[in-house]
């Protein structure tokens, strides 16, 4: 029995190096063709095809190599299968930094200051006030509350959406429907971080990013499928939002000439974000086929009725 | 007797308009040639020519438009004036905002993406991790501990030096030659926070600045007047230093081609870091001047002995 490590070799190789490094008994197998499907017991993924798991009848054990799980969730997920998900606290860490670096870009105006500096212009402007950047995060999970935090330690007023109902110090916290409604039109900095559930997709369409005030900026840290894209593109267009810094499209790499990835207002980078480490994920892999195989509950399960 | 407005009218007009609205009864000259220079009993200046002040006989309060007082400490100051600086909270978040921003535009390479994008290119890097961001701030006062906290909310390691020896939580402390030595050595952020005095003026030269790694980058949010300029355009040439963003220099604005704010590697700025508002330099001067006419001491009176 072995763990196979289902991912493009580009970032496959360094997980199955740290799985050989961390558990030298174990068999790895780095590409689909050299495993013997009936003897996969773990496999790590980052998103699967559906009828992808009919192969391995023995499969017991299914790791997304990260913090979203929605390329995992088949129709046809085989019943008793475990899936986790990989809960790496420096990925929270590096969004937050993701966030805060696009948010001071944005609000301290460094695009701007540079294309003076190009064209040798010294020209002071007033500081945007604080009052002005109001942050509200959507989602308050471990990655949104260590957001809210980094956001606080500049002086940016903070609110922040979930799901269910979360008391954070210093923070104004909304939930439901209505709620959302009420962030929306308080805040100027808006900060995509949720998983990508039913629940979740098409969340930030023209009625809702219409809701923000004139002149808000986007950030998108969760899934491209939250954004419809063309809603975003027209409001850009139309001049009522000032720009997006997105780490995530619905089309990633996007296609030549991507309107939204092209768009002189968007800071796009290539889901760079965050990047569960190597070791990480083969520690959490590991400890939890040691966890099954031994009888006791897996950790970083999804809920699959939550979809996270 | 009133207050004159030394500064030029750009910045000047704010504040007068400030201290009109804030003490509608006191005479305020935005002009010296509108005032009557025995009628001046304060004087609100960013910056002074030796034998400015011989004018004024009766001038018993300067008041700095800014944290630092550099640039009105005097040879020939006159015995007896109380010598202020504003001091406005607001801009050690601004300060501690910008060091960030341009900290993580460096450690999260938005340019190189933002130059991707440009091309249209898609391509992941891995994130620097955060044991090679150690930010080393040169500075442990209100600025440089707000500096500190916001660092250490995104999570990289944080070390300090000042003047006298301090302790702040989760922060490595350093003071003396020897100490700003030893945290040199294991700086990749060098952030000067400094006030400019004779012990600060040329401290980053050559032999200082080569102690930092290689790869390093600086940070300057002090005064110009700290960096050997042709130092540390020397060590960006020879490619020990990675870059550097500079919101001061020695002459500002620099002459057109100025070689330190025209270098590729350095993100230049106007001076915008921090700006303390109208508002907050008209009330800390008039709350000083009426605590001159009622006999109190005067609040953030500056030594003239440490020139801070």
């Amino acid at each position: 029995m072995g763990i196979l490590v289902n991912i493009h070799p580009d970032m496959g190789a360094p997980i199955a190096a740290a799985l050989r490094a961390q558990a030298p008994g174990e068999t790895i197998w780095e590409r689909r063709d050299q495993a013997a499907p009936a003897e996969v017991e773990a496999m790590l993924a980052w998103s699967l095809k559906p009828g992808a798991l009919a192969a391995y009848p023995n499969l017991r054990l299914l790791c997304a190599a990260s913090a979203g799980v929605d390329k995992l969730l088949l129709p046809d997920m085989p019943a008793g299968l475990a899936l986790v998900r990989t809960v790496d606290p420096q990925q929270h860490v590096e969004i937050a930094q993701y966030v805060l670096g696009a948010t001071l870009r944005h609000t301290r105006e460094f695009e701007l200051l540079a294309a003076q500096q190009a064209r040798g212009e010294w020209l002071r402007r007033p500081v945007r006030a604080a009052a002005q950047c109001r942050v509200g995060i959507l989602g308050l999970g471990a990655v949104g509350r260590y957001v809210a935090a980094a956001v606080q330690a500049v002086g940016y007023p903070v609110a922040g959406w979930s799901r269910s109902v979360r008391q954070l110090p210093g923070v104004a916290t909304y939930c439901g429907a209505e709620g959302l409604h009420q962030m929306l039109r308080q805040t100027d900095i808006l900060v995509c971080a949720l998983p990508l559930t039913p629940g979740t997709r098409d969340l930030l369409n023209r009625a809702r990013l219409s809701l923000l005030p004139q002149g808000a900026y986007v950030i998108n840290v969760g899934r491209g499928e939250q954004v419809v894209e063309p809603d975003l593109l027209e409001l850009l267009d139309a001049g009522h939002l000032d720009g997006a810094a997105l780490d995530v499209l619905r089309e990633e790499p996007p296609a030549v000439g991507h309107a939204l990835w092209c768009h002189p207002k968007v800071f796009g980078t290539p889901h760079i974000a965050a990047q569960a480490s190597a070791d990480t994920i083969a520690r959490q892999c590991l400890d939890n086929l040691r966890r099954l195989r031994t009888g006791q509950a897996v950790r970083n399960a999804v809920d699959l009725s939550l979809g996270y």
